[in-house]
């Protein structure tokens, strides 16, 4: 097996449901290789990830100690499954750039940085630079249904006026902590208030939604509102641990909008709740391109988040090996896509 | 204005009804200056651009003599509009190529030309690495909608088993030379004839959509079995300069399998008909992609095509900058999206 041919060393950082997700499905692929896991939790140090994950024994030992991990003669990409946030994750971040290795991460900020956290993407751009590696944020949404698929559907328009998008999920296989951030079961006066001091959150990433499209076509958004309504629900409805009534709130209607001075140019919605059917609504993904030509394109139901997100922190380890060394968005490189063989995994 | 931001320089080769199309659209761009034109017709020699077009003067004036216009320190592109053939535009690919400049192709057979032409894919890659430019072919089918369009969406996918994509056109609104190529108006017995003979093609790609697909995922095809069959229509059906009676073929179903072993694992199926609304039948592009997860979208109507074509021609321009030497396909690149504005024409 020549150097080309040579498996990609992954190491996960992070082992909540996603991190264990995403390492099952790297223990899964052929062209991949799980050199090493990395959690907080000190109850996990020096456990076999397999007892983790319920499966057979990895070989892998759980380690709370990064620094042990990160050697780069050992190490190609670190996947890490952590928190939502980039100031949350900076930390962590720059002491994998700083070990010389690269980075996919699945924070929702991550996915276009410079949007909320321009000086924290400037540094990160700085370090990966220095260090001679790359670091790419991915993930369902944002990273791909409600941005960079949008991008692609337009790799054909002659003239781009507006975009439209949406994505109407259904939470009833979630559990309390998922409902809780969306308002699930409130009345719309505990909505109010949560959303008021912060514990009603909505959709994270609309901002870098709006800006990875507006970067790849141009469309000089130089502006981002967002909304948030309470779903009342006018029927009873029933998710995997809760019940909510008729008048209670059955999730958040969360919109962005993106403006080019007055005018909007990207309009992007995402209403989460339980049971979108029970009135009436089919779950998928729908985008509207207005421009010439006029594209209308659907899913349903819409790309399943969780699975996809996963997925797309895999399939993005390969891409790593395209891009220049920095800090890079997935409208930058080479779009991911499903690892099925070794042919895919060629490093570039 | 520094060098990052000047308007990248690009020379329209090929001036039917497409290449007419793309030369417009360049001119209707800010961040793309359009330097020459290059036809066959001696006709055209030396007449400005403008009048062939039906608009204002453009300063630029057709010429017959590439070598009189292809200078690298005056052209950054070439857009290259003159045949579906690799082998037909063989020659014209490396006079562009031998000069030092970078080249977008809308032959069909370009969007992956080691798919039906490995030898002259391997010349086309050996000329535009030693003269440090990059190649790479798109079009609206092959080079997005049955294929990239189709990677992308497995973006998120842990496991592809099979993919499914169909896409659904009318060629009403077509002249007489498309439909003959696509047998419509023929009796079921000419279309058989046709097909024997080569006068009627169907669709010029589903090799190189094939080969796109399962090199971007690693499916590991290892042969392609197409079928044209006519499609009899049992209505009248009015085409724009003629009409088919029930009992005539209206168009032509043409399907591509492609095998990994004895596996079926991508099925593409491309019918182009007049009027296919006549019998019930929607327009569209239609994806599903089995796996984890099952994944259903859908287009409706389907990209219009020639529009998409041009649109993705102009679109790639800036792309051939983030593209290291040599010939590319769609899929090494970051996605072509429209152009909206200057900031999408960072050269890189």
């Amino acid at each position: 097996m020549n150097d080309n041919q040579r498996r990609i060393r992954v190491v996960q950082w992070g082992l909540g449901a996603m991190g264990q997700g995403v390492a099952k499905l790297i223990l899964a692929k052929e062209g991949l290789e799980l050199v090493g896991a990395i959690d907080i939790n000190p109850e996990l140090n020096g456990s076999d990830l397999g007892t983790l994950l319920g499966t057979e024994p990895s070989g892998v030992r759980i380690s709370t100690d990064p620094a042990s991990i990160l050697d780069p003669e050992k190490v190609d990409v670190v996947t890490i499954c952590t928190t939502s946030w980039v100031a949350k994750q900076l930390l962590d971040l720059k002491t994998i750039l700083s070990a010389g290795v690269n980075v996919v991460s699945i924070a929702e900020e991550m996915a276009a940085p410079e949007a909320q956290n321009p000086e924290l993407a400037a540094e990160l751009n700085q370090l990966a630079t220095a260090n001679d590696v790359s670091i790419v944020g991915v993930g369902v949404n944002p990273g791909f249904v409600l941005d960079h698929l949008v991008v692609v559907l337009t790799a054909g328009s002659q003239t781009v006026t507006k975009i439209e998008a949406s994505r109407v999920n259904d939470l009833s296989p979630y559990g309390v902590t998922v409902l809780q951030t969306q308002g699930v079961g409130t009345t719309p006066e505990e909505f109010a208030a949560g959303v008021a001091d912060g514990s009603i959150v909505g959709h994270v990433g609309f901002p870098e939604s709006v800006r990875l499209i507006s970067d790849a076509l141009g469309l000089g958004v130089d502006r981002v509102e967002q909304t948030i309504e309470p779903i009342v629900s006018s029927v009873r409805r029933q998710a995997r641990d809760r019940v909510i009534e008729p008048g209670q709130v059955a999730g958040c209607k969360h919109s962005a909008l993106g403006y080019r001075g007055d005018e909007v140019v990207i309009e992007l919605i995402h209403p989460q709740q339980v049971s979108p059917e029970a009135e009436g609504q089919s779950t998928g993904d729908y985008v509207t391109i207005h421009g010439v030509p006029e594209i209308t394109m659907s899913t349903g139901p819409e790309i399943a988040g969780g699975i996809a997100t996963q997925g797309i922190a895999v399939n993005t380890i390969p891409r790593i090996f395209a891009a220049t060394p920095g800090l890079k968005r997935i409208i930058d490189l080479p779009s991911p896509s499903a690892l099925m063989g070794p042919s895919a995994y060629v490093r570039r």
